[in-house]
């Protein structure tokens, strides 16, 4: 047997020792070392309850505990040695705090298993970086409020199909973007609730047969309550899905703003100006000013989309309790949590940075027939069925794209051409003001009502935000 | 212009007909006709709404509603005819309606647009096929329990890297499998709230003109709260989304539970025995018994992790606000509804039915090693630290493997080759019971935490199933 | 024992029979009927090579040979009675047939299984929708090259990030849509070679104690070879997921091709105008015309990515052989032959009568500063180091975004102002047709070069064609 | 403006330098220097080639070169400084190579940009790693050769649906894992041919105005062509797509062979054993000996099925040509890479290694049953239709399953009561040579088949081995 073999947790039973390349192979020390600062935590919530049920003494528990608080200090320092032949950051910390104060720290792992120790850790990992995910979807969503507010009579064209539909208003559009991270963000509050549970004191699958007082541990850790079963505490890894699943969804918004802005700061478009600060050039075409960020972040939906599968793929058909396909579990998760987390930052910042070009805007709604439904509206309000106004309206639109003339281009005697029903009032409905004022209800997108949803909206994240 | 085109809710602007095999490839009424009765159910309200705020006269909207309420007749009986030329559901059946109650027909359609009525027929749908679904699960929910109780102390193998492990009990496993599906539930329930809210009122994109009460149709179909901007009501697909993602980690679940039923019903294991009503023979092999339920529920999981994958490809991207890509939302909601929908109800008759082969599983347990974890924990109550006696315990194992002797099997001064501390008591944390009974804590697998944990979760399951 | 159970192949073995929704949920007939002609196609050889290994008469090999002639008849006819409690094609057939011939019937299956069977029959109709698509890919990609070679010299901006860049040609913007089918041609001739091998004659997993000749019904039903192993031949599906692969990558180069006939479809592109018979119009809005097709298809990219998902997640972890789960590969595999083949052939409608909006196109070029690459390298040639000269131009160009002036409308004396070194013959490469020319190497923007491509490529695909 | 944005290549047209966390955000020098071999690589032939053609002198050509062979002595002597503030691999090289040979490096970028010099970089990487692959498919399928030889004969049973279902060979079972990855390196070939195509001389997006050799690079970069279409060139990325489909499906066959070494080394199968190199402990439970490498690989399924999804998702909807979302082209395409050489290395040193337990498998290949399928054929050639002897064979197992006897361990009287037809030859083809033996035909399990198979696929790999 050699050293490293005599190093390990579990040597006792093996006559040869793991080969080199299935050792790093199988090593998780190079990625789960990022949650040291949650392993030790959970190690000294599980030594002060050891010593309260009576496992340790009060002198073994301090020990302990300032031992780790040493170690994590050495981490912080950048003065800890990880050793790939010890595996993964439980036994790296274990054996330097057996180093370190001798063999009391053989007794920490005393009613646990690695297999529940890394599914706590890996929960209050994901908790912390969940926190700060809130503040950052509170950040930028009030950005929108703000530019929204700022915004809320601002005319430009509404698209379906890409094609102009009818005039909106971009504060109305900003709110649309709003509600999307809205949901993002109730979603992240629900999934929290099950993220937030205790596997510690499953053990390696089955629980323990010492006197273990899961609720104090519990407590000490700010669980919301226990993993009900030891099976399944040590298995599940339904949070890390969950958290992808809405992490995924939360990207594929911001792909679609991101579409938005890049096709808003091409020239054709040219409805927005983005600061420099957020954009890159070209090495070869010295005009380019590039959309990067929204480029990039549209690129980066891919990836959380991957993380997804990646773990649905993981725990496909995985019997009961931990196998060691469980490991894949971090990388994906890290990765999906940093790609959220830089995207939702860089968003933050920018999208308060938006400089719209309003003349642009209001421009192109006034092109591209926006208001026929308008006219159409107005016919019915003349006493003619919808269906019959919307086949006046197609042929003088027909009309117009021949004659190259918007509808509110037309003379009263053109437009009468189609309908004699038509008056010298319709030209107050063919205009943009007009058009966007009327559609005053809940959700529609005349400006009185995107004031009012900004309120609604800022109270409720008030609500939320200190809950 | 073709006859078909003149049929078309939107020819006016047109010059030509649309191609034969553009129709067909464009068209939707082939799947969304699925969602009609929520399309009368909407148009109904949609009308009661209109004749209170004056559109329709009193009159209008009972020829409306009467009207819809004979062509949902026709439709059930199979008398009506689909047409492609039509293009949808919502055409189909109001051009139908035009047919049968003259011109008011056309009035219907005020102050909607397809955009909105689409959105709010799905949502409509999704909410209708998700109370069957919670039925499901608390169907089969209620089974796991009534077996995990009855099988409360029946000992098995606990396995990890399906390895022997240490012995658990079955109903220990089944609460496992059961803490899944619970939080499939909550999952179901989270994703309920934003299922059931109203897009109808944002019209085509940006609301209407016409003075509708969207708070009052809100009301009469049963939905919590209006989606509060158009734009955003048009184009959300989050419900589909977030409804595939909880599907597809639920179907994981099943597929993890099928896998264990498919190893436990292989002649190596032989755990457990499957009722022939779930098998199906072999065409070629006289003597197979296939357990076709687990295996094809099984392969299932990965038409539901595809319709998820769909689906975010598909709103990746996607500008606002309503894109005909958008009608490619249904299938693979269909589909994944389904195919829980069938998975829940094959397990909801097949759990239960489960016959487990005591003596096998008990057998197993005996062997492979179970109880040496604690042989382990029964040296450190003796004094000796964990990680020594692990590795005490190890080279005992290493002998047994050698000789072809469980642990139980070995004589006292076998047993003392590895360690002086071990005596004779050492027999009764050698026993299966007495292994089992000894983790006895919250989520352990001692009969009686498995009784509580059972008597606990029938509780919670009345509270929720009541709410 | 009920009737139906009798009827079963396999029933001898089982006490109880099939419960009635596991019977329907784990039937397959609904869907694999879709193989009848190839089912046929398979059995007729397979009963032809019995009969000259002399396990049949060759009167029996005829009975069985006209009867399954006249079962097809009856299918086509729509007079076949498909039976779910006959579970799938295999089975409902053969029962028809010894309905038909009596006993004899029941000897085809001899030397082979459903699990052969099914895979057989499989492969064959893949195969023979893949030469559906190769035809596909040919005429599509002629169209493109036809259209290419008309618009070799039409001028358009050229984009990165969607800014402008450098001005190009119609016809090689065409021509990079051409690559991208090419390789998917290539691809689906790569796989090809692997769908095109006969599992027949593997029987249930270990090949037949039949003295079959399985080369002989290789030869009969036109396969490559056969597959070398029995267990792999019933157990693998690569093919349909390579299939799928490729099929997924094809339709994300259609969506491609879409997002831009989207954009330039949109009122501000404005370079392409859409047949009306590809598009669709609105219900509420009589102005719109929708580039539905285009739309459609980058939609249904999700599906086929999906599908790629649901057959990757089906197959993960199967051990061999043969497992039910598989019968999940038939759905997935349908829907991706029929979305990338509807969508190959609206795009070889839709893409001949693509309608360019030269003026538009040209212009939008003239603008954006695309010829600044073009200055840059005009002052390398003067002796400037690259670097320094994308540093001259960038300053020009900032000073024209703030005078809002291109670098062609700027006057010598306002661009001497960045470097001595220009002179007046830099009007000739500031024009377009001077930029495009310059870029005269093979796959380069030239006129000269789009057409020489264009010659290429059409020799490539008659010597491809003919093959 | 800032020194950090002096050094930036294209500043000469912003007015506010890059904001610091924007500039993290977008640089991709922390995992593109990966390729700082293929860039140098790259740059070198591409100033051999303006050198010939005179855009360098030759002293400028030689300083270049000498240059960045220097720089590649820095980088792996692990003494450059990488810069995040310059972006990527390539200025970071360019950068220093102007460091140290003046204003000659600046030239080294004449006719072409990090558009097509990045993607002439990945593509000559992943040839590279192709390469490495090749070899390691060679050697896990030689591997796998020579134990089916070995074991040519040793019979164990054959499963479908985890049921025992016919006896076959080892040598034969092995042999079916080889035809997974004979198609998986033939699926690796097919993909390098579009891998090695060189993009080269596109530059930007539409080629370059210096009279560059594109064929000359070709040939000295050993590219098998050019790339021959300049947008289609900088925005395809294809190949990173197609190897990741390749490697999701040779990684799932991987993950099915996993699956199998877990069943094989569970106690309840325990028909191998693995070698404790392999394996690794349980740091709670001394006795477990896990078979992680299998494990491992199982799960890392998932992360390349995710990375396939990741550039489905990033390529979809993208316009042409280059934008920044292509940028997370390369960490699904690294990792997709690593895990599958990792993946096919350990399975290269496991799979020689395993040591199959004969008697184990033998033993139950002679329960379950395995031979019912031989007493239907015997039947049959004794004249009974195949559909009725199935019926026989199966009332003798269900008589066999309530007697707990095996078929051959049946006498003959017991035999004969179901059916008069079944004499004292029977025993012949019930033993478990018998059957093996019997299935003599190409695919078939007979052990002459197996070694003939090893024989001609030997023959094979020699031939594509050294072509």
């Amino acid at each position: 047997m050699t050293d490293k073999q005599q190093n390990k947790l579990w040597g006792g039973r093996f006559s040869e020792s793991t080969d080199q390349f299935v050792q790093e192979f199988t090593a998780s020390v190079n990625f789960d070392q990022r949650m040291y600062r949650q392993d030790i935590y959970g190690s000294q919530a599980h030594a002060t309850m050891l010593a309260e049920v009576g496992v340790l003494t009060d002198d073994e528990r301090d020990a302990i505990i300032n031992g780790l608080a040493e170690i994590q200090k050495e981490i912080e320092a950048g003065e800890f040695q990880w050793s790939v032949a010890l595996e993964d950051v439980h036994m790296n910390i274990e054996a330097r705090l057996t180093d370190k104060i001798g063999i009391t720290g053989k007794k920490l792992h005393t009613g646990r298993s690695r297999n529940d120790q890394v599914a706590t850790d890996i929960r209050l990992w994901l908790r912390d970086e969940m926190l700060i995910m809130e503040e950052q979807y509170l950040h930028l969503m009030t950005g929108m409020l703000d530019l929204a507010e700022r915004e809320a009579a601002t005319i430009m064209p509404g698209f379906t199909h890409l094609q102009t539909a009818q005039p909106v208003t971009f504060g109305h559009h900003l709110l649309a973007w709003f509600e999307m991270l809205k949901r993002d963000r109730e979603r992240l509050l629900d999934a929290k609730k099950r993220v937030n549970r205790m596997p510690l004191g499953a053990a390696a699958l089955a629980g323990t047969t010492y006197p273990i007082n899961r609720q104090r541990t519990c407590e000490l850790l700010g669980f919301d309550g226990v993993c009900e079963n030891s099976l399944d505490a040590v298995s599940d890894r339904d949070f890390a899905i969950e958290f992808c699943a809405l992490a995924a969804l939360s990207m594929t918004h911001l792909s679609r703003i991101s579409e938005e802005l890049v096709l808003w700061t091409s020239a054709q478009f040219n409805f927005i100006n983005l600061p420099d600060r957020f954009c890159t050039g070209s090495s070869i075409m010295p005009q380019k000013k590039n959309p990067d960020v929204p480029e990039l972040v549209r690129g980066k939906t891919g990836r959380v989309n991957g993380h997804l599968i990646s773990l649905l793929t993981l725990m496909k058909s995985q019997p009961l309790a931990y196998n060691k396909d469980n490991q894949e579990d971090k990388e994906p998760l890290y990765d999906a949590v940093d790609t959220l987390k830089g995207s939702l930052r860089a968003f933050g910042d920018m999208i308060p940075a938006l400089e719209p070009n309003r003349e642009v805007m209001r421009e192109a709604a006034r092109r591209g027939f926006a208001t026929a439904t308008d006219l159409a509206d107005y016919l019915v309000r003349k006493g003619i069925a919808f269906r019959d106004s919307h086949e006046i309206v197609g042929k003088a639109v027909a009309y117009g794209v021949e004659k190259k003339k918007d509808l509110s281009d037309m003379s009263l005697s053109e437009l009468k051409q189609f309908s004699d029903q038509i008056e010298d009032d319709v030209f107050d409905v063919l205009t943009l003001e007009g058009s966007v004022s009327a559609r005053n209800h809940i959700g529609g997108t005349a400006p009185d009502q995107v004031r009012a949803a900004v309120a609604r909206a800022r109270e409720a994240l008030d609500n939320t935000g200190n809950a």
